[in-house]
């Protein structure tokens, strides 16, 4: 039995990687006079992983990280007006749409009849919420957590606050390494939604994903019937 | 009676506006061969107020606004190693170590021992729970909220989801505007200890000021000494 379905937001509720993918597209072709495609994102992932325990996750951290990656690729021949187009890039991506994935909008509808249904994201605050608000779900959460890592300290500290038990809690997202293992490892539950990219930094050791013991589903349209038989079993 | 005590946290817990004065003086240096103190002030501000609604607050949107303003100071003559120094102050702001204001250790123990504590905190996620985390007051308080702003709909939220009654609720902070007028607002106490330098932004309005009814302290130090007096009241 479960009382608590959470759902992972970016990738598994809405689209997101997909526009990280379009601006770093766009951050390569400021810089193609002076390096390769593939020098520069090895150089800006780089960047963005020695920044990640200072700057944390989402748009402005990104956003820095580019900024910073290209005045050190052009050895600061990088123009001021180049500049500002990367951070235009980013109000850009915090101004777009909420695009729900598909069956999104269905499925949390249905499921939230029968279920309490919760968010647990990583990022920015105000991102997050803003996304929250602005999909059109929020009336179907009850709860919703922004967190700044997912890990298992992290899923323990929710289900002690919210005093729900571990083996009753079903977390669903795109990410093994976020929304799957860490929720394994407390004891809990978890379906995988793969999402059609995935940011290398979310990508999980294949030997542990061997060893893991979750479902896949194919798309979240899927999970009303997991839910169905899982109850059966 | 109160049940909980809520602290704001940065320049009523520890030292915050201070890192932010400094660092625009700093700003100012780099500037000051272009504009006046004065212009670049009042430029870094409104380009902070623009970019509010969608970097929220926090070091990392302060640090996109600094190199924006410095772009559009310059007329983009900036070069690219004063913008990475830009961004190394703010790498800076972030890595500074929590420093508490005087009395804080030792008042928040002591209101430990019979109240309820908690901490509630506008801004960055990561570089609150960092804060929080490296103040060494965690112990003491049994929650902690950060929000994204500080307005009545805030309270009312944190008071719903903490099942506390805004009556027998306290708040403590620097900010008439956002630890002070909205707890009023929706019901609650508040405390009011002026730190020696307020942001503009925080700044309160004169006549909302004085019709409000809180208790202005010179220090922590008073509060115990506040809360038995307000019991026998």
């Amino acid at each position: 039995m479960i009382d608590v379905i959470a759902f992972d937001a970016d990738d598994t509720l809405w689209e997101n990687e997909g526009r990280y993918r379009d601006t770093e597209a766009e951050f390569r072709r400021l810089l193609e006079q002076y390096h390769s495609p593939e020098w520069i994102d090895d150089r800006l992932y780089e960047t963005e992983m020695r920044n990640l325990p200072h700057f944390g996750y989402g748009i402005k951290a990104f956003v820095l990280s580019m900024v910073e990656t290209a005045i050190d690729l052009t050895e600061g021949r990088i123009g001021a007006a180049d500049i500002q187009r990367v951070i235009e890039l980013g109000r850009t991506m915090i101004a777009a749409p909420v695009e729900l994935l598909d069956g999104v909008a269905e499925t949390v509808a249905e499921l939230a009849r029968d279920h309490e249904l919760m968010i647990i994201t990583k990022g920015d605050l105000l991102e997050q919420e803003s996304k929250v608000e602005r999909s059109g779900l929020g009336d179907h959460f009850g709860k919703v957590e922004i967190v700044s890592r997912k890990d298992q300290a992290a899923y323990e500290r929710i289900a002690a606050r919210h005093g729900f038990r571990p083996e009753r809690f079903l977390m669903v997202g795109n990410s093994l390494r976020s929304d799957v293992l860490p929720v394994l490892a407390m004891g809990g539950r978890a379906v995988h939604i793969p999402y059609w990219t995935t940011w290398r930094h979310e990508e999980a050791d294949e030997a542990e994903r061997a060893a893991a013991d979750y479902a896949r589903l194919d798309s979240i349209r899927e999970l009303p019937e997991y839910m169905a038989s899982a109850a059966r079993a």
